[in-house]
Parts: C-alpha cells; structure tokens; sequence
C-alpha cells in the first residue's frame, strides 16, 4: 500500500482547479489517494523566488491564457475566466486546514466547492462570508468556522503549511508529489501517471522506482 | 499539405535538445517537416520578460535537474550533465543561420551535431574554433563560416531571427508553433502530437481545428 498523492494547490489558480479534478481521475484510476494540501503562491512561494505573478509576465502570460483554454477542452473541465479583480485565497486556504484538521474527506468537498464557486461560477472566494457560505452548505458549523478564521494559531497553520510545502520543493500549483517525485504543473500530470502505471520513468534505462 | 513545425531552440538547454530529438519523431510519424531556428533565451528572451535564467531560480532549478533526467529516460535520450562554465550559443546561432541561408537540411545536421558536441559529449560550444569545427565535419567551408560570422549582417540576421520569435510569443527553449498553435517545453509536445493526431483539442467541447 503507497502513500497518497500529494496535491498543492492555490484556489487562485485555473490550473490549480484543472489539477484538482484530474489528479482525483487519474488516482482513481490507479487506487491512490489524494492529499489536498494548499499553498499561498503569489505572496509566499513566488516572492520567495523572486518571481512576478506569473500571468503577469510578458509572453508567458497570454500563452498561459491559451494553454488553460486548451487543457480545459482537453481534460473536458470547463473553466469560466472570471473578470473578477483582487481576488484572494488566503480566508479559504484557512479555512481549508480548519476543516481538514477535523475531517480531511469533508475539507476535500469543501476545496472542490470553493474552486468550483470561483472557476465554474466565476464568483468571488475572497470574503469572509462567501467561504463560510460555502463551509455552511457541507454542514460546518459557520460560526465555529468564523471564531477560528481569527485566531493566531490558524493563521500561523498555513504559514507553516506553506513553509513545509517549500521544504519540500513545492514552487507552484498545481504540484503534485508522488512517492517522492515532484510533477509540477497540469501538464505534468502524463508523466504522474507514467510513473504510478510503470513505478519508473523507463525501464530500459535502468531508472527504477525507489522506496 | 501543412506547414512545417517551428522549432525554436538554444543550443544551451538541455531541454533543447532533447526537445529537438523528439520533434523530429513525432514530425515524422505524422508527416509533417521541422523548421530549426535558433534563438538566444538568456541574454535576449529572458531578459525582455524581467526573468534570471531559469536554473538560477530557487526551487524550480532543482526541480528542472530531476525534470531533465526523467524527460531524458521516458524519451530515452540520454544527456550528459556537462561540468562546463559560460557557454555560450552566440556563435553557433549566428552560423546555424549563415548555414541555413544556403542549405536549411545541412542547417539542421549542423544543429544536430552541436547538441550532440554539448549535451552527449559535453564538449564546449562557445568557441569559435568547436563552431566552426562542427561545420567542416559536414563539408561546411570553414574559412567562408568564419568569415562571415564576424559581418554586422549575419548579426543582425540573429537579432531579428530573436525578436521575430518573440513578436510571434515564444518566450522559452523548446518552444514549438504548429498550425498557430504554441507549445513551451518538451513536457508539452503530447498536446502538440494531440494536435497533429485529432486536429483540435477535444471535438466535445466544440473546438476545432483553426485554418
């Protein structure tokens, strides 16, 4: 029995939302679990890089828009390109680890409603209410919800998640981490599934799986 | 009957070359012609787009060593980690075009022979001498080579040859145009053997092939 497939993901994301509905095919596929894990990505993990955010980047960005566009069609998971301004997953992400800490299955729905709000709905995830919203229709108890959302242990929850993801080489999202190997990127997610079918990257070449 | 494939590359990537290697194996299984052009990602790509070179990045030029070897088994090409400082591509651009002007298919040997020189024997490129070396071996006129690799033309020549791949997007080493369609990095040519195998992305979503 292996370990799950770690998933680090930023509700900011398209790719992100595009990664979350595919790796959960592509585990399934295979028996594997997934563990979501989120990461802040602009203020964190590119900053700590030295990166821009990256749709701003010139050339990069509007491939970018291109790509998203053709891997929605590909994997067939529509996405809406919201035209929505400052949008933040900071709350969300919080709330995420609350609700993961008291029952990962649950906080898994609740990641999927929230990308879905933002990327199918195309409505905002940034207020304090619009994720209690959400938590409260998967049957949360909002108010509990909203008490923590405050409180300094949280917050310093997700800066240690962040941190650890980074420990561990997490640079992006969608990220995934599979018996060790990093895949970064959705269109990554072939060569996942290379590995998890075959346990290495090519027999003849004498590369074997580890562990 | 379609276009060739544009393949733009830096003799400094490893990613390059293995990117090279596959293009023309997947060109070939679908009928299709490859078109080489050089371009310059350091000093020229990256520059315009604010980035440091990409290995330089932390985190993600880790991750792109452990990203090379498993392209390099699944693709089995085999790429030599060369322990070489401050290549440089500049001169072997400027005569893969000067070669290119008079003989495209002894451009692209020329091409093959310095990824070769680089990547599987981890021999220096920046030379002028290891340049010019590479296209006697294929009955290239030494003297005429070098001759010509000192003229403002043939420089300017690459310059534009750079800014003509950005006018057109490419912001990176492999990059691959097809049918208009842009695809960044070696990881990405499944979605470009997509399209050359169904001509759209996915018919069930509704689009198409362009032109």
């Amino acid at each position: 029995m292996r370990g799950p497939i770690e998933f680090y993901f930023d509700f900011m994301s398209p790719f992100g939302y595009l990664g979350s509905v595919e790796i959960e095919r592509v585990a399934a596929r295979h028996g594997r679990e997934v563990d979501w894990r989120p990461i802040l990505l602009g203020v964190t993990v590119l900053k700590a890089m030295g990166l821009p955010p990256i749709p701003t980047i010139p050339l990069k960005g509007p491939w970018l828009d291109r790509d998203r566009e053709r891997l929605s069609s590909l994997l067939d998971i529509p996405v809406r390109k919201h035209g929505l301004r400052g949008v933040n997953s900071l709350v969300a992400a919080r709330a995420f680890l609350w609700i993961k800490a008291r029952d990962a299955a649950l906080a898994k729905r609740f990641g999927q409603a929230v990308f879905a709000r933002l990327w199918t709905r195309g409505e905002d995830i940034t207020p304090v209410e619009a994720v209690l919203a959400e938590a409260a229709k998967l049957g949360v108890d909002a108010r509990e919800l909203g008490a923590a959302l405050e409180t300094p242990e949280l917050k310093a929850d997700l800066r240690n998640a962040v941190d650890a993801a980074m420990a561990k080489g997490v640079f992006g999202a969608p990220f995934f981490i599979c018996d060790g190997e990093g895949f970064f990127g959705v269109d990554h997610v072939w060569m996942l599934e290379h590995w998890l079918r075959h346990g290495h990257f090519n027999p003849a070449r004498g590369e074997r799986a580890g562990g």
